[in-house]
């Protein structure tokens, strides 16, 4: 270890002298660590880990530890896999934290999209509550969120202003402003004993961007010039070559659309693109169109943007739906949530006339303005197609480049990775495949294999007298499901069940025995689901019901280890007959009732 | 309707003649049909319908019908959606033709791809095994699979050459060579009474294909000088601009990896992609590589390939996994299944350490070199993380352009309309989305929007007089789903179980009554899976009992009324009081036995 002060943490203190003076009007401006500055506090090793969002897209949450202080940035949400069916979402794993929710010195949040912040209702009691800090527009729709879980305790909500410093414990926390498709985002400098880590958060660079301020390119430049241990950058776009598209150039699209468009234009996109919708509003009303919302977390985010001033919007434009109806056709702009497919999406209901007030008709124009989430493109395609069968013209992005993305592409973090020049870089947010892109870009720009980390989910990554290290330690980060209520509680069983019954179905078989003899009282019953369609397999089950017959009879003996006995006979014989004469495996359930 | 012969048939009886005397000398030529020619046959309209593929990707046919006379093209099977959990495929419906199985001339199959022939064994018993005419390869192939499905009848698979003319009843069956990722493939004109149409099959213009002819340009433009009533055609690549990259592309960027590659090269695609895998051979045969073939599929579709002289491989090349685990690193390629993340395939398993011979190294590289099929996406991704976790380098077609589609893109169906200059246009073999893609080609190029028919499942086209008309007649195209053995059997009702049980899981409760007295015996017995992890929530389960019991007791009464009573109140109550405490909805099944 390098003799201590380390020059990282030289660079820091000055940092914090700069800030505190620059920003010391501020009332949430916490005084500068003299313990720090003396020298005198002893020393640890920095350790950061990728809780989630290092495997997987969703669920970000990067711990940061140094001693008995703890911060996090981000909590979000994943949705599941395939394999996960019936579960609502996954949160990040603090089981690592158990029994130190104390040392927690707060969550920082770098933006109100849902991977970042969804997690917070359930992880928030699990801490303790600790504080929670975000910038106006994250804590609105943090805040939002929370009146549908009130029972799950007060969360600690704070407000930061992205010029403002934050000491928490050892750690001085300074801001950046950054772009991407949701106003008020920020990075995240957190400087340490051990130097300066800075987090972009979900991040692009946009020149002119809609209803937010333009990227902190001075802040950013300067952090560079000061000194950085390591970044963690977002890495979901990084495979893809050239600059991300401003979100400003979407306005000339919308607008040719709009210009041509002669029936209703019906805008489907994320309920969180707010940047998306200001743009659909203004070329809404240029074009003399009022706008109908359809969705509820569209509703709400508009309705929270609004009243905090991130979103422009006349008074009169917004009209309901019966209004609308009453409306010429092209005076009327539908913006609805639903443009990945989801079944109960306003979009989709409207598509299959399961929709109050709107169906589809010839004339009318349907934008996709979003990108399709991995796994949605089937549905996607499916609810595309009705809408063509229904007469609609249907633009999506990869027609006519209605979607700006909100991440970084391969240049702009060749940009921010000369800008910052950071001693480590450590990929963020993506799965390996995204991750490993964002360290080809690295390699590239002349940083070492050693110098860039691509870890899994809670691998720890150590800092030390100024050098990094990628340990093979691993704090925990299984899955946890939240499922109704239930938070953790869906176990790899219970989906393994889930997805056997998926497949083949069950077949539950109900003997009621004679407890003194062991002798089959009645007729065997047979429940089953999913299996065939017991209408049309009256003679499979008759057959199968004879054979369970058979069993009970040639059994024998009595009591519970009769009862054991018939049951796996059952659950082996029955699932073989079944399996010979369908090639189905359904589930097997065997019930001994003794009486 | 137009004076008798029409021109379109005047067209058609001349080009009988001209194919008549062009392959007079095979064997498979039917005398010119004196019937037609004398023009004494009754008039009936010439039906076309899609009765699969025109809504979906996959289980594609094509009927056509003149009076008693039916034709089918193609015969395929399509994976099911994730709404059909469990189910194997889905096949054409063909109860149209229920009770008129000799009305069926024949099946032609345009290539030995399962979506063109992977419903032949379910299908032709359904027909009572009509003629089934193919190209040597395609036959091949179909007879290999048929090895599965002994049981199902022996079918009547002929052998066509391109070159041949077929006679099946009023209808003359022409050929045409194109190209796809498979060799001998054919497109199929069909003279009718009203004119001629022609359907292309999966096609892309290929001028340097690989181990295959080149598409029959001079045939296709003499068509187009005949005249072509209508073409059907593939609209799989329609929205893609540009023309389809040729096969032989692939093989500069094939070789420039191997050279390159240090280590094992080991590629993943489809067992069916013939050419792709032909390019595999040589250019690991140019760098001194043995190739190991992984998955049964694969292995058994290059045996009949090679059998039929359609792969060109050297005799020593191919060797065991044991022969290959004793060869330096860079003497080795495997070539195997799995690029779609199937979860048995070889790849997979070899990235999850789970095959038997392999398991990925520092080294290896690993080509994906197949697009991902829509619903994939994720998996794919998956399984691309996991062998970059394992050290490989992971080059998937995006990146290096290591796949050419199969199919025309717009470029080459403007040509190929332009050559056939056809007097109605339907597009084929894909959702709503491409067919609609397809049609805006053709009105590009000036065909009006009445004689280009997007039509759906079983939609019938009418052709009389010279005329088409898009009817709003429907012939049946409800899925016929295979599941295991069954074929039809599982219904609607079927799957929403399924779907119900992956969700949320189910509990069965059961309670014993007495006959006499309605009143209950021992304690109920409570089974659940997929609900709730059942060791963990005891308690939860215990209250459900005591609200059981009290429902039993409350209930009185006796017989089969108290029994249903009893039933339907313990699906309501429990189920209601299961929501409340946990927001899921597991299906609830009441048992009540009586003794």
């Amino acid at each position: 270890m390098s003799a201590y002060p380390s020059q990282p943490f030289q660079r820091r203190a000055r940092t914090i002298q700069r800030t505190v003076t620059k920003a010391g009007s501020r009332k949430k401006i916490v005084s500068v660590p003299t313990a720090m500055i003396s020298g005198s506090v002893q020393r640890h090793k920095l350790k950061v880990m990728i809780v989630g969002g290092a495997e997987e897209v969703g669920r970000n949450m990067t711990l940061i530890e140094y001693g008995n202080d703890v911060i996090l940035i981000d909590c979000g949400l994943q949705f599941p896999e395939e394999d996960q069916p019936g579960v609502d979402y996954i949160i990040p794993n603090v089981s690592y934290l158990k029994g130190r929710e104390a040392d927690v010195k707060g969550i920082i949040i770098t933006h109100g999209h849902y991977d970042h912040i969804g997690g917070i209702p359930h992880v928030s009691p699990m801490l303790h509550h600790p504080p929670i800090y975000g910038t106006k527009l994250t804590n609105g729709i943090i805040a939002k969120r929370q009146d549908d879980f009130r029972d799950k305790g007060q969360i600690d909500l704070r407000e930061i202003d992205p010029n403002q410093t934050l000491q928490l414990g050892v750690f001085n926390v300074e801001f950046f402003r950054v772009n991407h498709n949701i106003p008020d985002c920020v990075g995240i400098v957190v400087h340490t004993p051990e130097g300066t880590l800075v987090h972009t958060g979900d991040f692009k660079f946009d020149l002119t961007p809609i209803m937010d301020e333009v990227t902190d390119f001075a802040k950013i430049a300067n952090l560079g010039k000061q000194g950085v241990l390591a970044l963690l950058s977002d890495s979901t776009n990084a495979p893809a070559p050239g600059h991300q598209i401003s979100e400003s150039a979407i306005g000339v699209t919308l607008d040719d659309i709009f210009r041509k468009a002669s029936g209703r234009v019906i805008v489907g996109t994320f309920a969180s693109l707010l940047n998306r919708l200001q743009q659909v509003i203004w070329v809404s009303e240029k074009y003399g169109r009022k706008i109908v919302i359809e969705g509820f977390s569209m509703r709400s985010n508009i309705e929270i943007a609004k009243e905090l001033g991130y979103l422009s919007v006349h008074p009169k434009t917004v009209i309901s739906p019966q209004e609308a109806l009453r409306l010429p056709e092209d005076k009327v702009t539908i913006m609805c949530t639903g443009a990945q497919g989801e079944s109960n999406a306003a979009l989709m209901r409207i598509a299959t006339r399961e929709h109050r007030f709107f169906r589809v008709q010839k004339g009318d124009t349907v934008i996709f303005s979003s990108s399709v989430i991995p796994g949605n493109e089937r549905t996607v395609q499916r609810l595309k197609d009705t809408l063509l069968k229904e007469g609609a013209r249907v633009i999506h992005y990869e027609m006519m480049d209605v979607h700006a993305g909100g991440h970084a592409k391969a240049e702009d973090l060749k940009l921010l990775f000369r800008l910052l020049n950071p001693k480590y870089i450590v990929p963020v947010e993506g799965n390996r495949f995204l991750l490993e892109a964002s360290k080809d870009i690295a390699l590239q720009l002349g940083w070492s294999e050693d110098t860039v980390y691509v870890t899994t989910n809670g691998q720890v990554i150590e800092f030390s007298g100024g050098e990094g290290r990628l340990t093979k330690d691993k704090i925990p980060s299984d899955y946890v499901m939240v499922d109704g209520l239930g938070v953790g509680d869906v176990q790899e069983v219970v989906l393994r069940d889930r997805q056997l019954m998926s497949e083949d179905g069950m077949f539950v078989i109900i003997v009621t025995l004679r407890a003194q003899t062991g002798e089959l009282v009645g007729n065997p019953d047979i429940i089953s689901r999913g299996f065939v369609y017991m209408k049309d397999a009256k003679h499979l089950i008759e057959e199968a019901r004879s054979k369970v017959r058979k069993i009970c009879e040639h059994a024998g003996g009595n009591g519970a280890r009769n009862a054991m006995y018939v049951k796996n006979k059952l659950r082996d014989d029955i699932g073989q007959f079944l399996f010979q004469r369908t090639q189905r495996r359904p589930m097997i359930l065997p019930v001994v009732i003794e009486v």
